[in-house]
């Protein structure tokens, strides 16, 4: 019996990323000689610690802002903590009470901002969530109303990872500095923005926030490093104790080759975003229109347009077991996910697709198709075959 | 003029260690192929889960636990942290108030120790710090004397970084347990082995702890990663929140790549550690008979013999600016510390040798040397010389 090894397609973008070969190129001095403790005083470890300033300068240079505002950290999920605890924290210490603090954020977030929501609330913070539109957008009005002066923090995806709905980033920072001014507060714009620098700008003045947190591991970088990007006028106290590292914000000895394959891999995302981001949203669009042709019950999840991710396609299809259809397509040789793979690979709905529909068979029966810079139209018709002819199979049950 | 470019003698073993070519290779395929995400359930993630549980095996068998009892994190710091504040937050939520426990640790510990345990104290948990004598050891009867039925958890470390003290961990364990069944509670050991996998043994059961903290950039493993281990009667709550990885203990998309170097790193030092202990202790014990002779004003801290970690040499010269002296060994080739990397790469004194002798002078003079497993004692013979003219000459002012 003769074994037809496919060619992979791989449409799981948003959960990770291969290695760009000029990540790999600036990695390897690190791992295979340049080994120091970059807080050594000895030639060793001056080396190493040139390395990571360096590193952390064209980190800077690629997001615009000053060096000094760059930590960085294990990954998205600890930046995500460090942003929100660290910021909480850091007020506890200028004397208020968690009680004292309210906190805004969504229903449709990633578990690293969800779970540190809900450790906020054990702490005694009000945790308030905004309501967002069934394309996943925060709805203003619903955001105006919950701001007081007790706010401290608004925390939002820049861009959702399963829905791929990029926030209106502008209009939501107006909006919290109407609210700063109204009761003569301060109140942090806290950005995930795990998804964006392959496809969105990270510069730091054109996204508004106080607080980015990023992961490089999703754009061609090394998975297990992550930054977390400050503005000057939040303070975040350390979440992790010990030495001096990063000025005292994330003690531990840095993780060289990391820190390096991380500030390559922003500065080339940010370099080649827009021309990548234009050609593939047009492979995007095109998909989507032959996807909804082609399975008529299927329904798109999240926005269309320029506001959409450009490499994030999400259906449901109600009735179908997506988890299963998703297996049938590996089999196929497509790559695709249900959900955020932080959300769970195993089975249960999309909380993200359920806060925007409130329908519980659209909230079971999500599909992703991420794509990557090299996705074809073509391979998202294969795809759509494989997915219509196994939903007809399917229907005869 | 002809610049001549010595060979380089690489004495800060404790801070940072090179990557084994054993480990690099088995990195190799998941920086330039395998970049899959392990939570997504199509073939690129299960290929990624497969080599992540692999290592989680190969760990356990090296360290003769079940895999469920390893838990990969950034490094040691933050294992350091999970295990003493996981271990507390997990006693927090059977009920029990911060202060109704006490924690028991040294005044010579790592600052990922030391800061954590007054993080500990500015929550309301009661610290002490146990005696140790004049060479690092923990003094038993000032122990016994500390350990109440309040205590929920000693820590020390198992090798110290900067004097090489290797504690009686058998003798520290008897008295834990003799303390849990006189007050019928459970009181937890947590061992930072950070230095030990190269030198000592780590496996589990012979180093009697519950919670057992490893770093593999310290043995010949990437940088950015370590573990926790665990016995099976203690709990440790997250202290990061998000996805449901390494069994909802370590949220975050799993760093394939330093998880697998990490498993190998370990299992390469632990296969080795005996026959290179008894190597490296007879350079070391050659070249500090050699330093004390030369240099007649030098003391050495720590103990001699079995119970000083195999590859550490620490003197103190009273009188000498050894920062200045560290400066001087490395224009002359030879790669030295002062002191812990992570208790800074600046002046001031030793935390570790002032608790130790009581003695600001020995505390201001720490020259930290620590052994790789080529040094030879030829190397020592030559740091010797270098560092007596260096005295000699700097006597003279």
């Amino acid at each position: 019996m003769a074994i037809f090894k496919k060619p992979r397609v791989y449409l799981d973008y948003a959960a990770a990323t291969p290695l760009r070969k000029e990540v790999l190129k600036a990695i390897r001095p690190f791992l295979e000689g340049n080994f120091g403790n970059a807080s050594a005083i000895h030639t060793e470890g001056v080396v190493v610690r040139h390395a990571v300033e360096e590193a952390r300068e064209r980190t800077a240079r690629a997001l615009q802002v000053r060096p000094e505002q760059i930590t960085f950290v294990s990954g998205g999920t600890e930046s995500n903590n460090l942003a929100i605890i660290g910021t909480v924290e850091s007020l506890t210490r200028e004397g208020r009470a968690y009680a004292a603090m309210e906190v805004v954020t969504t229903k449709i977030e990633h578990p690293s901002i969800m779970k540190t929501m809900k450790a906020l609330e054990a702490k005694g913070v009000v945790v308030h969530y905004v309501e967002v539109d069934n394309e996943g957008f925060v709805k203003l009005d619903s955001l105006r109303a919950l701001l007081n002066e007790k706010t401290v923090l608004f925390s939002v995806a820049y861009a959702n990872s399963e829905i791929g709905v990029v926030q209106k980033v502008h209009a939501i920072k107006k909006m919290l500095t109407e609210a700063e001014k109204k009761f003569g507060t301060k109140i942090f714009f806290h950005l995930d923005a795990a998804q964006a620098p392959l496809w969105l700008t990270c510069q730091f003045d054109r996204v508004f926030a106080d607080l980015l947190s990023l992961d490089t591991g999703k754009c061609n970088g090394p998975k297990g490093v992550g930054l977390l990007v400050r503005s000057r006028r939040v303070t975040v106290s350390s979440t992790l104790f010990g030495g001096g590292q990063e000025s005292g914000l994330r003690p531990g000895t840095e993780n060289t080759a990391g820190i390096v394959g991380a500030s390559v891999a922003l500065e080339l995302s940010q370099k080649d975003f827009k021309k990548q981001a234009e050609k593939v949203s047009n492979v995007r669009d095109a998909g989507i229109e032959h996807l909804l042709a082609e399975i008529p019950s299927a329904i798109l999840n999240g926005p269309i347009g320029a506001e959409r991710l450009a490499n994030n396609i999400n259906i449901s299809i109600p009735g179908i077991d997506t988890e299963f259809a998703a297996i049938v397509l590996d089999k196929h040789g497509f790559a695709v996910s249900t959900k955020s793979a932080c959300a769970g690979a195993g089975g249960g709905e999309s909380l993200v697709v359920k806060a925007i529909s409130g329908d519980p068979a659209r909230a079971t029966s999500t599909l992703r198709i991420s794509l990557s810079p090299e996705t074809t139209f073509q391979n998202l018709k294969d795809l759509a075959k494989v997915l219509k002819s196994h939903i007809e199979k399917m229907s005869k049950y």
